[in-house]
């Protein structure tokens, strides 16, 4: 029976400034890297030895998994980095401080564009100083100017159903670590949740995420590995 | 035209205590970590741009694999890590301090230990203290029970050829981060050396060195890309 186990990344230093990141490449704060770091002492004391590990292209959920792994004395690990695991990207909210883009479009509209399934925020603007488009980690891919939590579904679940589902199938457990939206993508779709409960749904950081896969892979029960 | 880029890990904590270390998994010391930080600043400075990266899967060199794509913001470089690169295995001598190592079996036993070119150590003892052949990353591998730098050659060439050549025919720029012998074993067969002289290269630790591939992937000459 193998084990998934999810990871949202250690806490970013956009995430301590209140900041729209997305595709912005923030690294974690040291709170963030003492998360990941809690988070494979937990993984080593409860006994999970993934086989294979997946994560985005963004340093935060990259450097998670390294800590986490070293933690395990695991670095060793065969870890495959996407693009389609990624956050959402945020478009032209990149970059601002939530409180004061409440403050400028007002808590609804805020609201829409974070807890909204496919309404997604404005477009990045050309010229923009957190356009990610020319980094060389996305030569040959089409950078998105903005998704919604939709958008980002449509781009993670064929890269879990090619990628990732055969590696299960293949008896292996899999350990992933990435970011909000990119998680909530996999736990909708895992759990069969909503489209209209899922942008309530909270992934908390640097806490795994435990579904034990039956033999024809339909997902169990989700559960925090720290209450099993 | 492609570019080669070795680099042998910083510091172990063996190197400092001057033991025989091989298989066994020592971490890098802090200045270990701040050789590999420098290497990185001067792949950064020096505009070395790796489109994929290999290395052993022996934590001295993926930490430093890590530590360098981190100080050039490309920790989400493509990389893959590999027994085949893993240091020459120490067999019976694994774990001892090199000094008290001569002065039991004398300088001459030892110079023969460490620099011929096809005679091993003695094997390592069953149920020593530093077996590997348990360990869940060797799964499926027959661990060497003692390796010469022949063996350890006969081992790195051909994951050279079948996994490494193909990516340079594809004109990208590769990095690898691995171990003075099995890194002696890529200059020996790219630079043209005799199995005598071999034996005697000193690779440094933390120092990138660099092949210019011809478009026959003939290699130019090797340099230090310090001195470029």
């Amino acid at each position: 029976m193998p084990k998934l186990i999810l990871i949202r990344h250690g806490q970013s230093q956009w995430n301590l400034e209140n900041r729209f990141t997305g595709w912005w490449d923030v690294d974690v704060t040291e709170k963030g890297a003492a998360e990941a770091k809690a988070a494979g002492a937990l993984m080593k004391e409860k006994g999970i030895h993934p086989a294979i590990g997946f994560t985005s292209v963004q340093t935060r959920a990259i450097k998670t998994m390294n800590i986490a792994l070293e933690e395990m004395g695991m670095l060793w690990l065969p870890v495959t980095k996407n693009w389609q695991l990624n956050e959402r990207h945020y478009g032209g909210l990149t970059g601002l401080d939530k409180q004061q883009t409440r403050d400028k479009h007002g808590d609804e509209q805020v609201h829409i564009w974070r807890r909204s399934f496919d309404v997604p925020p404005p477009p990045m603007e050309e010229g923009s100083p957190f356009e990610m488009a020319n980094d060389p980690r996305y030569a040959g891919i089409k950078v998105p100017r903005a998704e919604s939590l939709k958008d980002t579904i449509e781009r993670v679940l064929p890269y879990w159903e090619s990628a990732i589902v055969p590696e299960l199938k293949a008896g292996k457990d899999v350990l992933i670590s990435a970011h909000g939206n990119s998680l909530r993508a996999l736990v909708k779709h895992l759990s069969g949740i909503s489209d209209e409960d899922i942008t309530g749904l909270e992934i908390p950081t640097g806490q795994p995420i435990v579904y034990d896969m039956a033999g024809d892979l339909a997902p169990g029960e989700r559960y925090y590995l720290a209450d099993s």
